[in-house]
């Protein structure tokens, strides 16, 4: 196969065996097709002895904004080449590469069958004691590396060509930054929010803020990112986390994973007011993801601080002191990150299952009002905290 | 000739020739060499008829570091679009390119002779009325168009890499950020001023601002900037402004460029005071000199308001105040650069004749720490200033 075709279950199999080496030369391979559709195929190819792994195929476009959202497959070698690298400096937390092809738009990755998806399992209540520190290491480990500390200005600007990633970026820039706070067809909410939504459209400082945030994704490359670190993409148990999916990797601002993945932990915050009704069980999950944001802020800092004094090259950026003040800049990024995540994942084009599956309909009102409030007082009072105890604090404050 | 070769006054005239199309074909041409010879060969090509261009041609090395410091060709394609880019948007202030060969490393460019270039001028005292307006309009315009407020996310992406330039922003990492602020080979300066240098490297509020000033450098690509927007790369006269040599562009923070700017008026400022001796001379060239810096802020800060308001794409950015505020951190930039640029003109590898060429030593002495002193004060309070007047008033504050 020398043109790109999409996959179908024999064609993976036949690929997987022309490709040698995965399997061992006696397998019997079967295999399934179980991803959401939405932009990529994903198989388990699974030989008698259940070994499997994961074969991922690139679509040629974005099947939940119908065929008029056409996507480069280049995103594959992006994708593939993300995880390469942030694999090699934080491996504990990222999902291995077995092969990739870029032609096909193919990458085939250690199976994470025996982990579960985040979201599912908070919005079941379940949680994970190491959550907060593992995220806050990959993230401030795959992030010091591909830094202006760390990295030489020439590395780096050879990286930030590899991982220019036009198409997927303008899909965050759109979804992110520009619907929310306008009209738009794709924005979708019911009714009954539409004087919040309102109210958002018509907020001065808010959109000042939000102007600054997309300046800032758009203009700060200070980092390689995962560029998507929901919690859809963080497969857990009780001991493992691993990322996957970095497919919207680019350099940007650091502070823009670390408040998507705070922003996810404090929709489900929002939304389980909606899902469990016993009051003590719903005070021990909101318990819990507080903690695991209070942990990942601090891991987050003890690791950057840590890995600048043992690792740091840039002798001009090392100077006392500066490496907080930079983090600084970080967290209030995360914060205006975060807000700007709750609010898009309630009224904007792609939602979270943990609002959107409340059954009752008063309750799930409730909670994406509160997400929108939550949001919105984040991005209006980000720039205000002066540290990341701060901006804990303005989390608390604004839950309440 | 199909790989590079330095060319000598013979090479040129037959490069041109071969070319055809820039003179008639009757044409008997003469030609001589009169670049300073760092990092270029510059000809002047005539004809008997007196018209003339000028060739020039990159070198693969900067002669004034020595055979140690390669310098790549790349520069010439990169310098002849940017010059074919800023040209398109700003041609009344930008040399016209007439012929660029990237194998070659040539490029054919009007000849800007009947023009002086600005240093000298000022040196010798003379001034020029719109220089200031005219410095400020290319900035702004040259700046808007490659900024987020008019190029679509996917079009600046592809400018980004196209003007990714590692070998010459090395060049004034490294000068600019890291020499001046620690013991380095390529200092130098007068033994007389070392208790100067030295309180420079001790004070760690200066060197966390320098800290800032380079992330911002290397990582914060708002715009296709000059990159090298001293008063050597001005060619004047009494109506006519025309900026040259942009080897150094890429896509950076838009306050370099104007920081470096009015950094050399400042250098100038310094010399002044070693160079005329009597008190109303002086006191006439120190108020055109601020003038012209008032002058260039304003014109910069409306033009570029004016550019938002009829030419402006993003949405997003566009929301009422958000330009006022990211200009206001383009001045604060600004003022730090134009800081950092009077400190490495004067104890760093590249000097000013400005300063170098005052012949009493003590005077030259008194004007270098004048320079040091201003550079200083502004990189320390670049950041209280909260607008265009709050910087002007800076720069007035700390000549005094």
């Amino acid at each position: 196969m020398s043109a790109y075709q999409a996959f179908d279950n024999e064609m993976a199999i036949e690929y997987i065996n022309n490709l040698g080496g995965i399997f061992p030369p006696d397998a019997q391979l079967s295999c399934y097709e179980f991803g959401d559709g939405n932009l990529n195929l994903v198989f388990r190819v699974t030989d008698q002895h259940n070994h499997s792994v994961i074969l991922k195929q690139a679509l040629p476009y974005a099947r939940c904004v119908g065929e008029s959202w056409p996507l480069t497959l280049d995103r594959a070698r992006i994708e593939a080449n993300a995880l390469l690298r942030h694999g090699k400096v934080c491996p504990t937390h990222t999902v291995q590469v077995i092969h990739h092809d870029s032609v096909q738009a193919v990458t085939i990755l250690e199976d994470l069958g025996h982990l579960r998806i985040l979201r599912g399992e908070l919005n079941a209540g379940r949680t994970f004691a190491n959550l907060g520190r593992d995220v806050a290491r990959y993230l401030a480990t795959t992030s010091f590396y591909h830094s202006d500390f760390y990295l030489s200005a020439v590395e780096k600007k050879s990286l930030v060509q590899t991982f220019t990633n036009p198409e997927l970026c303008a899909i965050t820039e759109e979804l992110f930054f520009d619907d929310p706070y306008q009209d738009s067809e794709r924005n979708h909410y019911p009714d009954a929010l539409s004087p919040e939504v309102s109210k958002l459209h018509r907020n001065k400082a808010l959109k000042l803020a939000i102007a600054q945030l997309k300046t800032r994704f758009l203009s700060s490359p200070q980092a390689l990112l995962h560029g998507d670190a929901h919690s859809g993409s963080l497969f857990v148990d009780d001991t493992t986390t691993k990322l996957i999916d970095p497919e919207f990797a680019f350099f940007g601002p650091i502070g823009f994973d670390l408040g998507s993945f705070i922003g996810n932990l404090l929709l489900n915050f929002c939304a389980q007011h909606g899902r469990i009704n016993e009051p003590s069980k719903r005070r021990d999950i909101h318990t819990y993801l507080l903690r695991t944001i209070d942990i990942c802020l601090s891991e987050f800092e003890q690791q950057w601080l840590s890995l600048c004094a043992q690792q740091g090259k840039d002798s001009t950026l090392l100077v006392p002191g500066y490496a907080e003040h930079f983090l600084n800049d970080v967290f209030q990024d995360a914060i205006g990150y975060c807000g700007c995540e709750m609010i898009r994942r309630t009224i904007g084009l792609a939602h979270v299952s943990d609002l959107d599956e409340i059954q009752d309909v008063k309750a799930r009102l409730r909670a994406q009002r509160l997400a929108l409030e939550v949001g919105e007082q984040l991005i209006l009072h980000a720039r205000s905290c002066h540290n990341k105890d701060a901006c804990y604090q303005l989390i608390i404050s604004v839950l309440q």
